[in-house]
């Protein structure tokens, strides 16, 4: 209730004081005037005016985005991964063997402090017995339903609503100008793909991620389903994005968007090309408005997804736009009023 | 001399008869009337016209296409087992040590009859000695530099000239009714990609095929780039073929095509599916303008490729449009003249 009295006040203040129609006239009215913004008009307009030197032809357009923690937020713990432990009960439920089996005696526990010391083994196990074992349609019925019903502790709000204006701005404003925009995520590429079209306006067949093989087969009535196997065929983190890019989609990104360690080979993928590349780093150094952080907690003995000061470095070096949360973002969420 | 006389004749002859105007207001002009092209006009028609009960929204209109037999000429070989071949004598030049060990010392005595004996265990080392363990740019600018080098024997024009005019209408047809067409083919996706978009219209990002892994890293200079592994992550022929639409689509097709028992369970996958779905065989039934077969020959103990009396039965069965190339096609290749 209050969360849409404040839209409506937002709404008609916007009105009173035409913010509104100005913020029309700016495609990326969510940045803050500074490099980050500068970098990305200019990259724009040097590739897709005619008969600019580094004119890349329409086709040619494909700008690849990192899903957590650089379209959504990816703290206190992936979105997946909050999935994962949440299936846990229901496939206890189904093979009541396990219960006494670890990691799931402990995921059932509710223990925090034993869930945070579970191993990078056990996760895997986890995500395998949530993530396989189940056909297509019905792991992305159970994923719709779960992301619909689900809030996020902080925001009290659908996971799909925590995406950044400023990034779903900037989607928008490369496909106006005929870039097709891909996510290439660590993520599982069927949880992503559920999503991804309604959030993010990228149909499945955009959506690059972790996946696994699956298998084809036929149900009683002899009509054929696929099902999702625990056999990894694409680990899409680290040089597994220029590799899942080169699998996926065949070309060469002219724009790459992250905000880790796990995003850096397909940053130097993307900048290695001829002509006008543009490579950006997003650094969550807001702790007020969202989170400021190094290293994802929630993943135990993994350096997955941190902004190390490596990283920062080398961005420095590779001529990476670093964005500060904080500093060029006008607004964070797509939910928060415009002039705010 | 003479083909060019000949198109100069045809355009003459065209312009005069009026059949050039008449050809333009019909896309599907190099069919006959008959139940394959009427199948097509109203699937067309059915999934496209608002307010239809089999309406198929924009973004679900995926349309799948087998290659090798089905958009061009597989005979008597795949292109890219020929090409493969093609390739042996410079892959032992690189390693001469190569040239006392079978198969490729079979290979490049020359020797037809036992070049025909090799078995599918030795036709995949060739596959793998030809196609992996350069990067991903070598390979493309070696495929394209035969590609343009390269005539069929039969009709002395490049392999890419070798596609059927009705398929590429279709094609276009489709694509001019909001379908987004794919490749889903047997060959290998890297190879199939280095010619898809000027040949097909189909960009390397909508070609799904056999591909095997890459892996990252540097050169010397410090650049980075993805030499191609002999890994095989996914085996595009029947079960396959479904497999690797969802891993590479992630929807299911409303229309697929195809020639052989290796698109069974693509064709089975795509009218399993709810509301008008159109699935159609390509049968080679044309000796004299192409080939008549079964099996196709040059893949040693492998039943690849063969439209066998029960994929017949099955198609008949099915609902599948079995499609008469003697029939059903007024001329089989593009670089023939529209009234043949």
């Amino acid at each position: 209730m209050h969360h849409r009295r404040t839209a409506v006040l937002a709404a008609v203040a916007s009105v009173l004081l035409g913010t509104h129609a100005l913020a029309q006239t700016d495609p990326l009215h969510s940045w803050n005037d500074g490099a980050a913004k500068k970098a990305i008009v200019e990259f724009v307009q040097t590739t897709t005016t005619q008969g600019s030197s580094q004119f890349v032809a329409p086709e040619e357009r494909i700008a690849t985005f990192d899903q957590d923690g650089t379209l959504w937020v990816e703290h206190p713990m992936y979105t997946q991964v909050t999935y994962c432990f949440d299936r846990v009960p229901a496939v206890v439920r189904a093979k009541p063997e396990l219960a006494n089996v670890e990691p799931f005696k402990t995921v059932l526990s509710g223990n925090r402090e034993a869930i945070a010391k579970l191993s990078m083994d056990d996760l895997l196990k986890i995500l395998a017995a949530t993530l396989t074992g189940m056909s297509v349609d019905e792991f992305r019925a159970e994923a719709t339903k779960w992301l619909d019903t689900t809030r996020d502790p902080r925001w009290k709000r659908p996971y799909t609503e925590l995406t950044y204006a400023p990034m779903i701005e900037l989607l928008k404003y490369l496909r106006a100008n005929g870039y097709k925009t891909y996510i290439v995520t660590g993520g599982g590429q069927d949880f992503v793909r559920t999503y991804a079209e309604p959030v993010y306006g990228i149909p499945p067949e955009q959506v690059v991620g972790t996946a696994g093989g699956t298998k084809y087969g036929y149900d009683k009535s002899g009509k054929p389903f696929l099902t999702k196997e625990p056999r990894l065929l694409l680990n899409d983190n680290d040089a597994g994005k220029p590799e899942g890019i080169h699998l996926m989609i065949g070309r060469r990104p002219h724009a790459a968007f992250g905000n880790s360690t796990g995003d850096r080979q397909m940053l130097e993928y993307t900048k290695a090309g001829d002509g006008a590349r543009l490579a950006m780093l997003v650094l969550h150094d807001d702790a007020k408005r969202e989170y400021a952080y190094g290293p994802v907690l929630g993943l135990p003995d993994t350096k997955v997804g941190t902004f190390t000061p490596a990283l920062y470095d080398e961005a420095k070096k590779q001529g990476w736009i670093v964005v500060s949360m904080k500093d060029d973002w006008k607004r964070i969420f797509s939910f928060e009023p415009e002039w705010e």
